[in-house]
């Protein structure tokens, strides 16, 4: 693990943090100031922009649904000025799962977020690799 | 559009040409060398490398399972070596509709996939912005 992809896990979780604990104004802080903010709920079309990204964040936080959330598997990828996340949402006491995608952005020298994907999953197994598989 | 948002939509142009033709040597071109290649189809947990990774799309592609699939309301934001597009996926004449995530990194000077996240939503209303709303 690099210092890079330390940082950008500590991003993720920060937005984890501010999840669990409704924390809009922490929410807030994380996503980037660019209008290019992108937001996919679990279920939902994608919303576009930081005012419709936050405004859905409030509901949501502010809402009787705001789930106990945690994350866990994050793993990173750099990619010069952008990072991407991936890594598993485990809701109210290990029932549900959902995986998830966090696309980061350096601003202003900090990991800021400029995207989010969740959806449940189920666990399945891997496909099988055939002797000819592409690579 | 810029020239390089042209250039990233073309890229996902090319996935989605992929897809619908169930051309897996396409598709195998598509996908990005480097061994971060992560995807996540709808209702799946997450793959993780480029291995893995293809021997899915083998398995979709080659099933019986491949469905007819468009894309639309493609939007790119280019984030130096890295872009992100997110549109939405129409399954066989308009039934079913995903909304993807797809991210892409310039390698030898192509834009290659190296993330995809696909699932299916339900068109909602708007958050409400209220006048307090943060931004």
């Amino acid at each position: 693990v690099t210092s890079s992809e330390r940082d950008v896990l500590a991003a993720n979780d920060s937005f984890y943090r501010a999840f669990a604990a409704r924390d809009l104004e922490a929410m807030n802080r994380l996503w980037a100031k660019k209008e290019l903010c992108v937001c996919v709920h679990p279920g939902w079309q994608a919303l576009h922009g930081r005012r419709e990204v936050m405004a859905s964040w409030r509901a949501i936080l502010e809402g009787d649904g705001a789930p106990d959330i945690r994350c866990e598997e994050a793993r990173a990828i750099v990619l010069e000025a952008a990072a991407l996340v991936s890594c598993v949402e485990r809701i109210d006491d290990g029932d549900g799962a959902l995986v998830a995608t966090n696309v980061f952005v350096l601003e202003d020298g900090a990991w800021r977020m400029i995207h989010h994907q969740a959806a449940p999953f189920v666990e399945r197994p891997l496909p099988t690799d055939s002797p000819e598989a592409l690579n």
